[in-house]
């Protein structure tokens, strides 16, 4: 597998005017090289170039990690003492010729730390932004990584499903997260999760990314779940909205209104449609609702080894969308100070139209 | 708290040859802001100009996150175009008149995709490296963040205890972690936990930083389990090594030898000693049996919001241990191919000795 993915990197480099690409850890150096590292203070790099033998710098404790690797790799350990760190990086950029060369970077990726190692390596080399690159590598999802996904969905909403019942007045946002985590885990996810499950209830839905805090579920709160499994290193990323005992009339309209706009934005993703109609789509049904400047974010963003990654659904990107591509609907609105809504599914475009891989109700449901 | 704590970074950039910071998420900046966002491809920077309002790049979507602080802030928000951010971070730039100044930054946790930004932002400035400034700010702990690590490490310890007699020959390495995970949840760990337990069996424990797999455990194991527990953000990092079943003489010998190691660094740890005094003492132990080669990492790593930061107990650290400085002794050893041993406590710095927070049997138990 790691093979051919490398292979197609290597041919990706012949089409671009890059001459090498460097990695930290990360979902990009994952999904080419299996390997997996935590992102530390002792830093770690692949350098990639053109029809060469890959080389990677990292420390010794880590060796064991490129031991029996199914490809070829050069090896360049460095000891704790961080004096000695440089020396490895130097001895990897010479090993593969870099200085004086285009060497892309993944900005969103890499850090200081190991950037400048690199640059100090390799003093004359340039170091544009090989994003696109390296992102097209993953953006059109094969069979075994929609499997994957679609696993994530399910573990995720058998385990939402779970925790439903168990969800109370007076419960805190907090303990509702920890509740779920725990039926995550017991329905099989990957135990190095996406990301912490969002619990926001009352007056903290109204911000799209709220951490869960001690409040306590109160009668007539709308009740935001964004939340995600992983299987086998790919996720899910949902979002319910629920009513805490009755709720006033308009939260019961706006979550309405998001329900026909999340509707609108799967109807729209179909293969050869530019990006931006799908954040149109959604868009359209929350503007002519009149809520139009409560939706303060785009429709949605590429999934697959991240919660956010490309591609994009945004009003101003004309990407257009193909086979394979898998993403998030999930329009909201949210009333600053009082309650919000958002409602997310996960979809992967087909040959012929798009398969909703979440299929759980998105009506609103009455808990506590 | 926090206007103390941006009191505290004015006061040091005063005693510093830096003009400014800047900050992208992490601990650094929750610990200074009490903000936290999580790292995403929408850039969020904090810049602090010494004397002056601090100033924030965030995306609108997050305005919600910076609309009461207990501080004064200048807020500079994107839309979601990427085309517009450039000029947000313009404004902040020119609003602390940085540009041509000497802007310091954390390479261990900016990423290109935020320096870029600041750097076009301010292309005169200097970028110099102002780690050991921001660290010097969260090294020594007070007493609340110390009482957070201990009961992070009370949640720890009894979250393992729960999950020992759940341990069973032919379990898989994932099923285990996971069922820690939940353990910990249980216990009342913050649901964002500080890292994944490493759950590593026979030949697995002989890499320090192992991930679980799908290996079950088999008589004759060793188990190394490295876990820890978040509470109100901070951390606990701990680590024990179990025989499943019988396990080799050699095995057992290995452990003891550890466990000395371990007691004799923890022995060394005193205000006014050196770092490298700790990692001495615990390696002396090691070299004396004659595995001195497998003990391939440094002694030990601060903790506190983080699972590794300073001090770093490391042979070559000459850092002197002062009250409060709180990190964790690790001494191992790791046989290629066959067994390892770790065993892990975290230890605060008092005014005449040290506090060790973690009181859970170290001896070899027996399980499966």
């Amino acid at each position: 597998m790691t093979q051919s993915r490398l292979d197609k990197l290597n041919a990706s480099l012949h089409t671009s005017e890059l001459d090498s690409v460097i990695l930290n850890p990360g979902p990009t150096l994952t999904y080419l090289t299996g390997l997996r590292f935590h992102l530390m203070e002792r830093p770690v790099v692949l350098f990639f170039a053109k029809d060469q033998v890959p080389a990677i710098v990292l420390p010794e404790l880590e060796l064991q990690k490129v031991a029996s690797l199914p490809y070829k790799i050069q090896v360049f350990a460095y000891p704790e003492n961080p004096s000695e760190w440089e020396a490895a990086f130097r001895k990897a950029a010479q090993a593969l010729g870099l200085d004086g060369k285009r060497i892309g970077v993944e900005p969103r990726a890499l850090r200081l730390l190991e950037f400048r190692y690199v640059k100090s390596a390799a003093p004359e080399a340039d170091f544009p932004d090989a994003s696109d690159v390296l992102a097209g590598l993953r953006l059109r999802k094969d069979q075994s990584e929609i499997a994957a996904m679609r696993k994530a969905v399910k573990i995720a909403q058998s385990a939402l499903e779970a925790t439903i019942p168990s969800i109370k007045i007076g419960m805190t946002e907090k303990e509702l997260s920890s509740e779920l985590v725990m039926q995550l885990l017991g329905h099989g996810s990957d135990s190095e999760m996406p990301f912490s499950p969002i619990v926001s209830s009352g007056p903290n839905s109204a911000n799209p990314h709220a951490s869960p805090t001690g409040r306590k579920l109160q009668a007539g709160d709308l009740l935001v779940i964004d939340w995600g499994a992983a299987w086998d290193g790919y996720i899910s990323d949902l979002t319910r909205t629920f009513a805490v005992g009755e709720v006033d009339g308009e939260y019961r309209r706006i979550h309405q209104i998001v329900l026909d706009a999340n509707a609108a934005g799967r109807a729209a993703a179909q293969p050869g449609v530019p990006c931006a109609e799908v954040d149109k789509a959604a868009r359209e049904v929350i503007e002519k609702s009149g809520y139009g400047k409560y939706f303060t974010h785009r429709t949605g963003h590429g999934i697959g080894m991240e919660g956010h990654e490309e591609p994009y659904m945004r009003g101003d990107n004309m990407q257009i969308l193909e086979p394979g591509m898998a993403f998030t609907v999930e329009p909201g609105i949210y009333l600053p100070g009082r309650n919000g809504v958002r409602i997310e599914d996960n979809v992967v475009i087909t040959e012929t139209g798009a398969d909703v891989l979440s299929d759980m109700p998105r009506g609103i449901r009455v808990v506590g």
